[in-house]
């Protein structure tokens, strides 16, 4: 997501604590109480705000629906797994959390904000067929992707095996699985691996599992999307991590 | 919410599985893929589809957004406490979740969603001022909202005080809690009450509490959203109860 195209979108992710290159106003553009906020919170954010052709905006338009204003997002400041891994290299209870293709920017935000509040030292996302970091995924992460570590891969059953020998244990979720969170040993340096919500684990990835893991179901319906489920794990590794501690 | 407004609205009432009565589409709109699937999905949820003059819409619409196409809800098929008491009279382990001035309806679904999973006996909400059954709420629910028992209340500390005579423990959801969920007694016959979001319990609510019960952050800056501390702590509830079990 390189640029971020209309009035409401661009308030939105200057909202949710996006950062942002540069934001383009048409001169053409008449103001209302959106372009207001978006001045006065890009202002605040200390994004430059410019006002040029709309002939310029129409050139960096991809989707054509840019109302007059459009932002260029800047970069996502991605870590590198091999720095999360040499940070929590003595620590004795870390959770890395692992996203296999889930597609959805809401979810991603969710996760992120769960996996902060727990004290995760890192989510990792694959690189291709993944949800991006867009406004939606901010919104929903209330802020925790300015803070967690997330990494982005291209090979996650590579990622797996590398996390493995620095000592952690891959637990990958699945309904399928025999054991349930309580009965599972999840807790010290965990990789927890969640799949997407409507295939869960891929193949290769489940196969890089050292166990799987459920959360049992008592309902007569329904399954957690993946941020909730991804909470409930995180908070059953940080419930034993305490106990240890 | 009597009356959905709307091509995108009323075709996302009918995806989620939202009880309608009827559907009324102006005879001057143009057929077009929304309204195709809305004719689609009415008919296999057995709703009726009405063809009526544009003025017959503009009457019913309180928005004034309908784009030709109006749907009216059918009334949500709110539970009754005492059933729910009278029913889990008998169970060592139950739970009602107690949403205190929650106002998104997308937390409500989420909410109603992972209550659902964890087979907890119900959500009661209050009657004012509180998220009601929206499309949004459904989505959110992703069908959980037409199986689980929700419940509408309009003095919530009564409805606590008569789960008090049927011999449930209220415990109150509160960053300022001393015990945390592990140390809290959140097993057996449980009533949880979860605060709005921005503001926490009511003072009324929190002082009908038995005991107030926290989620532990390790984190630096985040929070959990609503839906996600539910989902914990009913987490939490359901791994006491399966091993007294």
């Amino acid at each position: 997501m390189a640029f971020i195209e209309g009035r409401n979108a661009v308030r939105e992710a200057l909202w949710a604590g996006m950062p942002l290159r540069r934001v383009l106003i048409a001169e053409s553009t008449q103001p209302d109480r959106t372009i207001d906020d978006i001045v006065r919170l890009a202002d605040k954010a200390g994004v430059t705000v410019a006002r040029v052709s709309k002939r310029e905006i129409d050139k960096l338009s991809e989707r054509g629906a840019h109302q007059g204003v459009i932002a260029e997002a800047a970069p996502y400041p991605y870590a590198l797994l091999d720095t999360v891994i040499a940070e929590a290299r003595s620590k004795p209870h870390s959770l890395i959390i692992v996203l296999d293709h889930v597609t959805d920017p809401g979810n991603l935000g969710a996760v992120a904000r769960s996996a902060e509040v727990v004290g995760a030292d890192a989510v990792l996302v694959a690189k291709n067929r993944a949800a991006a970091v867009t406004p939606a995924a901010y919104k929903a992460s209330a802020g925790a992707l300015a803070h967690i570590a997330l990494v982005q891969e291209t090979n996650i059953a590579r990622s797996l095996a590398r996390c493995k020998d620095a000592g952690y244990w891959i637990a990958g979720a699945s309904e399928h699985a025999e054991q349930t969170a309580w009965e599972a040993p999840l807790e010290g340096r965990i990789v927890l691996v969640m799949g997407s919500e409507g295939d869960g684990l891929a193949r290769l990835t489940r196969e890089s599992c050292d166990f799987l893991v459920r959360l049992p179901q008592a309902g007569k319906v329904g399954s957690l999307n993946v941020a909730q489920a991804t909470t409930a794990l995180a908070y059953e590794w940080l419930r034993r991590s305490a106990q240890e501690r």
